[in-house]
């Protein structure tokens, strides 16, 4: 492992620089303390702290406006895709993707944006792939949380270099059937649970999805059976069966309201929900935003789909948008990769917003 | 446990003895041994053999037609209802009313029908009520075959002492839905293997079920989902779902109708057979069988919708009934129990009819 990162050089040869050193979530120290040394090496002009695996970094330069740049350190599980691997234009391995060529993206600012338009801070977080209650950002909001305060967040995951903005909410619930049991060979003594989810599974067949509109953005719903499970016997008649349906829902809806939604086309069964985060709205309706977008060069900023970390900072109050290389679909497959000249053209639009 | 049964006592009595050696399946040897030993010693009039924990006893009078008799020993798990308990005119407890109310009519039959009309074969087997190949009829079958040969087949499960005829089959298929994965954020690119379930359960829900008269006997067909089983994760599109159903048919139908009949029902489904047992008609029409008819009193013989063993016999062209005291929907209940009046009703019935 080398023993310090070279972050004003080729963000390219730093991504696969960061990917060379192996990050699994709850495994990041190696790579937290490589990143904390070389901040505090190569950037003298940042405030730099350590929170657990966390490595957050600022300036305080008394700008009107501050912009929080946000990336996670943690990878998936290794996937015989390491160490990384270029490829004429392309760069493989395992955290190219997601996220450590944003990360790239993000030190090499931290090191080379010395008189921002903005004040600037840097979040480099750990265990943002696994459970929710481990997530490093959320540690940072409940133990540092005027670290994270500003008036536009950029969370550096892939969106293929263009502005996605906010994200869609997600809902689990299940949709509950009960049921008489009896024998099947007197199968009309029984009442079966598993014929009553049929008439669930037609609603979802029949469903259709909204597609909304919000500041330029659009969001396309979703709902899908993720699981289904029944049973009791090979010749007893089910009394119970367990449909959970995934509902993606537009930042226009909150919780309540995606929940008020599915009862509805739930209506006459027992709907319990199960999990729930809120959406974001893009929020490009601001000022510094607009600006964000403007460094764009106009490409049109799409509405993020998936749910991502931007809406922990949407839920602070702040705009927060996606912004980084490479195709967030290839996260997670063992093939992820990135073409480098997204990891340059970030580099580039992000440096023209900031300076 | 007693070193012998009186056989020829209150059949009453003789059922709360057998139902006070335990022989839960697989743990028969006691009750083999004491059933053997009793036959020997208070049956000499029959040729008497033992198979595994199955005993076998016949006369060999010479007679123009052969009625057998069969009985599992085994129980299923004792439930906390042991020993037997007599309240009154009932006699609670495991294997009360699935068989040992059957075996004591026989096991008295064996020990006093010493110059019946027909020829008698009395098969006290185990493993019933367990997966099919550790069945002890089968065993029988395969390896002392003329032992089961005859002109008649009763089989002493419970009927609440009336004949019931033949037996209905039982098929189980399973209906497989397959679809394309994807992330539920972005569920257009996916086709959910589940929702496409939908449209066979709502077959399944509208299904009317042939209700089919054979010799005088009723037999209710069904057609119930058993089981359900889908899901990859709680964000992913499904691509496999699979539904269990079972198909009880009336025997006017064989196994081969029986399945084209489902892959008619799940047509443009998947549709894999799993398991089957053919069905057995009442037969009802041969002599012998009219005999045991008229014993009853003219009670009317009812269609048996559970398969049983009678299907074993039916395969091998002998008519075959259920005739046996107790409620079957008791057996495998906890609260299992028979009227001791039927025990009684059974046995004068066959005694009627045997000589």
């Amino acid at each position: 492992m080398a023993d310090t990162l070279h972050l004003s050089a080729d963000p390219v040869d730093l991504t696969a620089a960061l990917v060379d050193v192996p990050s699994v979530s709850g495994d990041e120290a190696d790579l937290a303390d490589l990143v904390e040394r070389s901040l505090r090496e190569q950037a003298p002009h940042l405030e730099v702290v350590r929170s657990g695996n966390a490595v957050l970094a600022r300036t305080t330069l008394g700008r009107e406006r501050r912009v929080v740049l946000a990336g996670h350190l943690d990878t998936v599980p290794i996937n015989d895709n390491m160490p990384s691997r270029r490829e004429g234009d392309v760069l493989h391995g395992c955290g190219t993707v997601d996220m450590k060529g944003g990360d790239a993206v993000m030190l090499n600012l931290a090191a080379t944006a010395v008189d921002p338009r903005y004040d600037l801070t840097f979040v480099f977080y750990d265990c943002e792939e696994v459970e929710a209650t481990r997530n490093g950002l959320g540690r940072v909001e409940r133990e540092l949380a005027e670290w994270l305060a500003g008036d536009l967040a950029i969370v550096c995951e892939p969106s293929n270099a263009s502005i996605e903005a906010g994200c869609q909410g997600t809902m689990r619930v299940e949709v509950r059937t009960t049921g008489v049991r009896a024998h099947t060979a007197r199968g009309w003594m029984g009442v079966n649970a598993i014929h009553a989810v049929g008439e669930a599974l037609r609603r979802l067949e029949s469903y259709e999805a909204r597609v909304v509109e919000i500041d330029g953005c659009t969001y396309r719903e979703g709902l899908q059976a993720v699981k289904i499970a029944g049973g009791v016997a090979g010749n007893v008649v089910p009394d119970a069966c367990v449909l959970t349906v995934n509902h993606r829902f537009a930042p226009d809806r909150s919780p309540a309201d995606a929940e008020a939604h599915l009862r509805e086309v739930f209506d006459g069964f027992d709907v319990v929900v199960t999990d729930v985060a809120a959406g974001a709205l893009p929020g490009l309706s601001s000022p510094v935003a607009r600006e964000l977008v403007a460094a764009t060069g106009g490409k049109p900023p799409v509405g993020k789909l998936g749910w991502t970390d931007v809406a922990r900072f949407a839920a602070l109050g702040m705009p927060a948008v996606n912004f980084g290389p490479g195709d967030p679909t290839l996260a997670h497959t063992q093939q992820e990769n990135v073409p480098v000249g997204q990891i340059t053209t970030c580099l580039e639009v992000l440096r023209r917003f900031l300076t």
